[in-house]
Formats: C-alpha cells, structure tokens, sequence
C-alpha cells in the first residue's frame, strides 16, 4: 500500500461505536466522567475498532533506526556509532525499551531504515533506505522520492503488524542526531524559533547546545523548506526514522489500529502524519511529556495532551511500553465494571449521582 | 503499636541503599538520568527497604470507609448512604477500583472506620469509631481521642499487611463529604483560600458549590483549628477516613512499606502524616494528579508531584491501581537493564555518553 493509498483509506472515527462506548462509560458505578482519561481512552479505541468492550492484548512496538548527516556538525554528544551499538542491543533484550515492552507484554519490531554502516543483524529488519540522511545544514538531507519511501516503509511494518493481528502499536525509534532534525521539522511546521524548541538530547553542555540550535538555525536558512508541504519539510529536514514512524501513524489510521507516540521524535513524526492528513489524529495515543522542550510545542500543534509526566527522555519507544497499562486497565473498566442496571450490586445511589453530576470533562 | 510508638520508628531512607540505587542506575546503559521518575522510584524504593534490585509483587490497597456529618449542610451531590452502597460493592469485585486493582495484580482490604450505620457486611473490617461524625460546622467533628483511634487504625490495618508479606500499599476511600472535610484541612494547614481549594466533588452545581465553600468557612470559624496541631486540625475539621490513611501513610515509615497517594483526599490525609512527622514524605510515592483544585496545593505543601494526568476524580485508590504498574516498570529497569560493564551487550558508547551528560535531572 503506498503513500497515497494509505491516505485515501483515512476515515473518521465510528461515530455509532463512539455513542455506545459513550454510552457505556456514563452507565457504569461511578460519577459521570470521574474516570477522566481512563473514558476518554476507552471511548477512542471504541471509534477506531468499532468494538465497545475489548481487550488489545496484543501489543508491539516498532523501533525505527537511522543515522543523521547533521551529526557532521557535532549536534550530538554521542557518536553516530551509537545508532547501530544499540539497535544490535535491541535484539539482546537488555536495554531500557526490552525490559519496558517485556514488562508490558508487548514485543519489539526493528527496522534499520538507514543506519550509516553495511553491517545487519539477525532481529533487525533491512530496509535501510541510505546509509544514514546528508548534512541538512549544507543541503536537503534527503530526496523528495526517499522521503516518501520511508513513509511508505513504515506503512509496510504496519501493514505486516495488522496481517499479524496486533492490537495496538506504540512507535520508537533509535537515531544519534534526530533530536535535531526533530527539531528543525517542528520549527518549520510551527514557525518557533530555536531556542523554545531545541534542548540538549542526551546530553549537551551550554556551548554544544548553542551551536546545536545555530546548526538547526543554518539549515532551515539554507533549504527554506516550505511550511506548508509536510514531504518538503521531512526530505529537507528530516529523517528516515521520523518518516517511518510517521508512516506508522498513517498506516494506524488507516488500517484502524490505535498508535501510540512516545516522546519528542515521535511527536514530530505524530504532527508529520497528521499534516499529511489531518484525521491521523484521532488515532493517536499520547504517552509521557518527554523532557525535551519541543515535545509540548508538538502536542499542542495536535491538540493532545500526555497521560504522563515522567521526566523521561531516553526515546526508543520507552513511554509507549509505560503508556500499555494504562490502556488495559482503560479497556478493564469499560469491559468490567458493574452498570447502575445491573442486579450483581447495590445500585440505590443511581438516581442521586447521575443528574446532578457535572459535564463530561469538567 | 500506638501513634507514639509508630513516630518513634521513623527513620531516614537508607543512605547505603539509596547510593548504591543511584550507582546502578548511572551503570545502566543509557543517557544518565534519562528515564526520569523511573530512576527516582526505583532509588527511593531501594532507601525504604534496603534493596537494590528487587520486586514488589505483593500489592494492596486499603480502603477507609467513613461518613461526614457535614454532609447535613447539603455540600454532597450524593446522599450518604452511598457510602454504605459503594463500600458493599467494593466486596463485590465490580466498582472503579475493585478492576482497577484486579488488572495491577493488587488485593483489597476494606476497613468501616465510621459509617453511618449498624449494619456489617462480609468482607468490610468493622473498625468502626463512630457512626460517622459530627457536624464540623456547629462544633467539632470528633474529639481528639476519636482522632488518634482513627490514625491508630491505620497503623493496625498496615501492621496486619506487613505479617502478610505485603511490598506496597496504596490508600483509598469512601466517605459521601470527604471532599469538604479534606477541604477544610488543607485550608487550615496552608491558609489557602475556600475558592483555590474547594471543588465540585462528585458533581455540584455552581449554586451547590458555593454553598460547599461557606460551609467549610463556617466550619474554620467556629472551631478555629490550631495550624501547628495536626490532631487538633483532623479532629475538629476532619473525619475518620482521612484519619486513618494518615495512620496507614505513619505506619508505611515506620514499616518501611512504600504507600501509594491517591487523589485529592488521599493527599491531605498524607499531608497530615507529614505535619505529625516530616520523615513520612520520602515513603510517600504520589500516583496521579485529581481533578480536584486542591491536589496541587496538598501536593506543594509536602514538595511532591505526581507521575500521572488522567484527569480523575473517582477517589476509591483509582490512581493508586494505576501506579502500580509504573512501579514494576521502575523495579523492572533497576533489575533487568544491561550495565555498560556486563559482556552480552554492545557496550562501545559508554564513555561517549557518561562524561557528557547533563547533571541528574536536569
């Protein structure tokens, strides 16, 4: 399925499916809307699936890998053999994301899209797109035709994931330098200027973060990406992993699987997807507030808000694995929970909560 | 053991375990700091109970159920009765937190510290002070002696969990008017006013409100609770439940038993154990932050903040099922990650990221 394939199957949400589930949340033992997200979640999933009461126990996250060409202009404190270091790490279980997703019951997807090297790995995907973007600050990181293959590599893992019969996805990726690239994508969507949007990624002193927001700086300066053609700002801009995740969230949409986004990255290639469609949106699942400074920029540029303030910011898909309780125990209660109707409890308190109780949200 | 008693036990975290906590997570291979509050729970677990690497398999949460009798003064949406119907119900296995508490693997322990009535019910601990409490708006809500019972409840009820083998504990509860008496606490222990504390419950209209927040004043004029006397402060403005979550929250230090915070009661109930002694603060691990307006302030006033937004308003230690979790996430991280010193995992970034990253927290 490609790219504009992908798009034209994009429907809304099921709005009988989001009555019911609505519905539900208001008939169950509890003041109107006093579960808060815990509805709203429950209430979403309804629209994307169709069903009111399920389960998602079947949980992945993809992890897309690729280096940057930006990292030439020492944006990073880490070396770019660090992409591959730990996307080879990935297959051994042992870093922060394995021992999350093991902990959630959730299994890894990895995908090289364009680490800079000729090496593979048993575990890990080869779609590798280019060995790693070119140096946006001197020139587009990457071809317009390229921009949309790794789009369209993504829709392709999600396309696998659905055949598979995943629940639910959360996103991640790998990538020494796309803090940056993040960054510049998010200036050009937005129109903020560096300094609200660019912080320190895994760990820059003053002077390196100085010259990371002046490198992002020279490269919207020298592409002048066109704020207004989402495929303009990611081959400019840019990254494989960006675009692939951004093609994860599109193939959600549109094959009607709930994706979840983690944190910085992923929330540029969350706001990526949706100006490619806007009706992404309804099927994104915010994760944690990641401590990077641009996150909350791209949240609201989507209306979203996290369910979680961790100070996280270690990427690789971490806050999905976090977010995957929260969803079960979402989809527990409206699955459950005793209704007032119901004969198995004591429901003499129905008739006094539910007219005077607030609006939902308030 | 009595109120004195459990004080005397409380000790500072463990300052052995808490920098060999803090030595292993700078060993895990990851930015330092990088996964946040993940990092400080699993430090501050390892402060409470000595242990580096561990779990928390064994999980309860105890509900305190207990009636207000300000709710004569209309500031409840609800009749009291309620909170006889939803304390049944919680033996039922089908309210909020009864799924809630099933999905995290936890139990529940259901106490009667003061309800309205004679009856009994299988499965509720019959603690009972009183049958509820006086009207803190003409006088006080009970006498001194009845508030150290309610705290020494608390005490028995964590005592009793820790015989059992129990590794944490989240506090709940269920009192029709526990959010004017939880009000009125945190107003005497901060001077905050009625209108930045006081809220809407489990559904007022504005008209209702209003009449809540004179009440509460009323109920401060007429005792003139002493700021400086915690017991003074719960025994005229407070009420049996409230009591007996700070008694869970004292015995939890005295135990060493980390102890989940609820919403918005839950807070104030800690916010009291905290004013009885100021070592019960590292022991307390806050869960999410409650629709309620005076969370927040309860929450400043011992210097503490919540991992999650769900915008919940439900009491019953919701949130605390929510957290949990989050905490095995914590022990599973501390426990499962790779070091940058152990073999089976590439480990050629360890001194690239280690010397350059920001400074814990940052």
């Amino acid at each position: 399925m490609n790219l504009q394939e992908t798009v034209n199957l994009i429907r809304p949400l099921d709005p009988a499916a989001l009555a019911a589930a609505l519905a539900r949340q208001d008939s169950l033992i509890k003041p109107l809307g006093s579960l808060g997200k815990l509805e709203d979640l429950a209430i979403r999933i309804a629209g994307i699936t169709g069903n009111v009461r399920q389960r998602l126990p079947r949980k992945c996250i993809v992890i897309l890998c690729a280096d940057n060409g930006i990292c030439e202009e020492g944006v990073s404190a880490c070396p770019i053999s660090v992409t591959r270091t730990q996307t080879d790490n990935f297959t051994l279980g042992r870093t922060g994301v394995c021992v999350l997703s093991r902990q959630a019951g959730a299994f890894l997807r990895i995908a090289d899209v364009g680490i800079a090297d000729d090496r593979s790995c048993p575990g890990v995907l080869d779609r590798k797109i280019a060995k790693g973007t070119r140096n946006m600050s001197k020139g587009p990181a990457m071809s317009r035709e390229e921009a949309v293959r790794s789009i369209e590599t993504g829709i392709e893992i999600v396309e696998q994931l659905k055949k598979e019969g995943i629940d639910v996805i959360g996103t991640g990726e790998m990538g020494i330098g796309n803090t940056s690239t993040a960054s510049a994508m998010l200036m050009s969507f937005t129109g903020l200027p560096a300094d609200l949007v660019v912080g320190r990624g895994a760990g820059l002193t003053d002077a390196a973060w100085h010259n990371k927001m002046h490198v992002i700086e020279r490269a919207l300066a020298v592409n002048r990406p066109n704020p207004d053609d989402p495929l303009d700002i990611l081959s400019k801009v840019g990254g494989f992993d960006i675009g692939g995740m951004a093609g994860c969230f599109l193939a959600g949409a549109a094959l009607r699987i709930p994706v979840v986004v983690d944190g910085f990255i992923s929330a540029v290639a969350a706001l990526l997807a949706c100006r490619i469609h806007p009706g992404v949106k309804e099927f994104l699942i915010p994760s944690h507030a990641s401590a990077e400074p641009g996150y909350l920029h791209a949240m609201k540029a989507m209306g979203l808000s996290p369910s979680l303030q961790m100070n996280m910011r270690l990427g690789e898909g971490t806050g999905c694995a976090l977010m995957f309780p929260i969803l079960d125990m979402a989809m527990a209660v409206a699955d459950e929970m005793a209704t007032f109707e119901e004969g198995d409890i004591v429901n003499d308190f129905m008739v006094d909560i539910r007219p005077t109780a607030d609006d939902r949200g308030a």
